[in-house]
């Protein structure tokens, strides 16, 4: 809490999270004292795009961070409020204060800095392997995704029995 | 994750964080592997009866718990949905998995017990000095109040400027 | 369908469904061919004043009036819109179309009126018994409360434990 | 209310009810004492994918189910919730209880089960024909529909001329 | 809109508009080259305490304006959004750009001030008469309401026959 | 307000305002004492579809009618509410009262005549042209675009910076 305390922000959706989140987390956290992770369309879950709930991506981070000996991170679910201009007010509300933002969504970007804030882009890793897309499309095909996340993320997706759930969504009964 | 793995939940509106909670949190970390620690009416702020916004209270809680060398909670702010029949799925899909609620409160009880889970009661200590309502009768009338709460608490207030927030709100102009 | 077919729309919160209301729907049920029953306030449930859920409403209207062998109604649910300047077109969107509206209440009354439709005044029996509000206090004080309400409406009532229901929300742990 | 009761949930959209939707509740009516017929995206209407109001829903499929001689059915509007982790939820507290639920759609049927619902497949007839979709494109094209629809049905619409509502929908002024 | 354009927002439920209401714009609006009439509580109508729609008041404040000489302002409708902390972003995205806030309403203050504008507080007009409750009664009571307002707004309530809807809304059938 | 006042009612999006609707409201202007003009979609900003907020849209519309000399008009901000069988009840009560609507959109003009409105077409000039999708593509690809608008409005745009958002919106960082 002291002025050198330095607070980044970085929103995702997290479907689920993988490697390449954790990538930008591990990079990030050289450059900051904690980390909000804020848990975009937190109230979006059981649809192909969109199919883990707040809690259980919140479970995900937490033991893929403390898997890394991480625990400089706070995680927030954000419910979407389909009002952009008054997106960002809504944010500052449900997070503890932060000094810069992280993004490369344009949209994310802009909104920002419009109110003010400093926006860095979030470093990139092999973006074609590691996105939720292709973790939810392996999932779907029966091929191998456990290489593309971390080892505590594959352990809650098994608990919870998520990739069944990906294939229910997915299943045409006729 | 493993089986042997036991979360409660405690939901509260900490506003602000006081040494009762803390107590409480002590008590229960005892009884539990992890606590999922709810945030409750996150949407309200700048009222007397909710001065604090949920990232505030979030920073207050998860300091002071690390100033106990506590680290074993999940917070997750848990906005309004003012419908009671569908309050414990909107709860579910926003914290993780839990096996336990402590609280005292009869609706709250009474929600969970309907949906089939353990409700446990809190433990209590001194509820008439460790109160949120005592708490910010203390700062709207200038007395005493930072013995009530655990001092990174004190910090942040002190920090946000929370007790002016307090008085400009209660204050008439005329 | 033709012509002279008469609807008449009733709306109440039925917490629960009592004799009064019974003795109204029979005297109505002369003057229509058939009669829209609005359960009011339908998204409210588990409070003092609002103990039964919406569907647990319909379960009792619906088997009283059977018990009567009435068949002549039909029965929506009508979520609060708290805009009273649209209340009356969110009513026309959920319920079959309606030529005369009966209600005692000045707000839905003039709503009405304001829209053009026929008000007509609801006959009242016994006000002082046959209420909500006395059904529920004798339910809470352990009073007798099963001759104010159709023996269906007992029966479920029974059977959902909706005593305990009302006692518990009342119920202060410590 | 009796044990021996069994109360089966269906939820569709009918816009409008067809033959195909009478077939469906012919069948299960035998499978059940009583049917819950829940009108999904109660609120949407005036679109060329939805065109009909809740409550015009409402009274074609009970004045085609009474043609039939059928009355052991209840049915409620269901106002979309966005939230598919709270929609069941949503569902029970408008709905009276249930034990089992007919769908075909994979999203309703995961979602049921993974509240522990029995869920059963639906019969199907002939889906090509019997099918809103083929229903509206008849109207809009001028072609003959009347035979897909139950004689209540047709009489209804007629009556509240929704086949100049869903060309007018579609129609170009210029 | 050159640099030398100074726009004010003043923010009022104006239920009914009054004379108080209007000697504050003329006070204000020599300070000021614009003013931004914010109608707080848009969605709100059809009760004693809010009996106006956000239309009907719209139209008296224009009116009474206007047969004042003055036109420099803009009005805008504010509905309730109920989330403190993301209010001033909300009421932002519906006005003109302003340079600063005339309010004597502690929540208001603060809630600009937070944000970073100035705020000023607005001149007072014999409060106990010049009051939209004060008017509301003497409508309620048959009492002589018409010298508290502008000529324009007693023509306006007159053709909509406001009176009778406060009245109304009171009224006790039995 | 005398009984002679015809009031007309039109609602766009303007995203922006462009000459296509300044010949438009020149039009009508002529049949009607006073126009409404209905800012629609108010609470969508920062898209390429909708790059302007209400308040914004506000300030363009009324510079560009008082550069004309025009002053017989109110503006008003209309959010969506998404259920159009209420549409109408809540833009009538967010707006005076009016006799007329102008609209050449199938939706708008069936759902005001269902609520028994006169409808009038929209007068049309040179709409592949005169479009808002026009003038949003010619910034983006950075032609020439003030043409197409009022002088008024090119300032407006120019002092928010209004080009910048639209490119930044649709700007690809990698």
């Amino acid at each position: 809490m002291d002025s050198g305390n330095f607070i980044g922000l970085i929103i995702g959706r997290f479907q689920p999270f993988h490697n390449g989140h954790l990538e930008i987390f591990k990079t990030i956290s050289k450059e900051c004292d904690h980390i909000v992770i804020g848990i975009g369309s937190a109230g979006l879950s059981h649809t192909f795009e969109n199919p883990f709930t707040a809690g259980e991506r919140h479970l995900m981070i937490s033991h893929a961070l403390w898997e890394q000996g991480m625990d400089n991170f706070f995680i927030v679910p954000i419910v979407d409020i389909n009002r952009y201009s008054v997106w960002v007010s809504h944010v500052e509300s449900l997070v503890p204060p932060f000094q810069a933002v992280y993004s490369n969504n344009p949209l994310t970007r802009r909104l920002f800095q419009e109110k003010g804030y400093e926006v860095r882009a979030s470093p990139l890793f092999n973006r074609e392997m590691y996105s939720g897309t292709e973790v939810r499309r392996r999932m779907l095909e029966d091929e191998e995704w456990m290489s593309l996340v971390p080892g505590a993320v594959a352990d809650i997706i098994s608990e919870i029995d998520g990739v069944s759930r990906i294939r229910d969504l997915m299943r045409d009964l006729f």
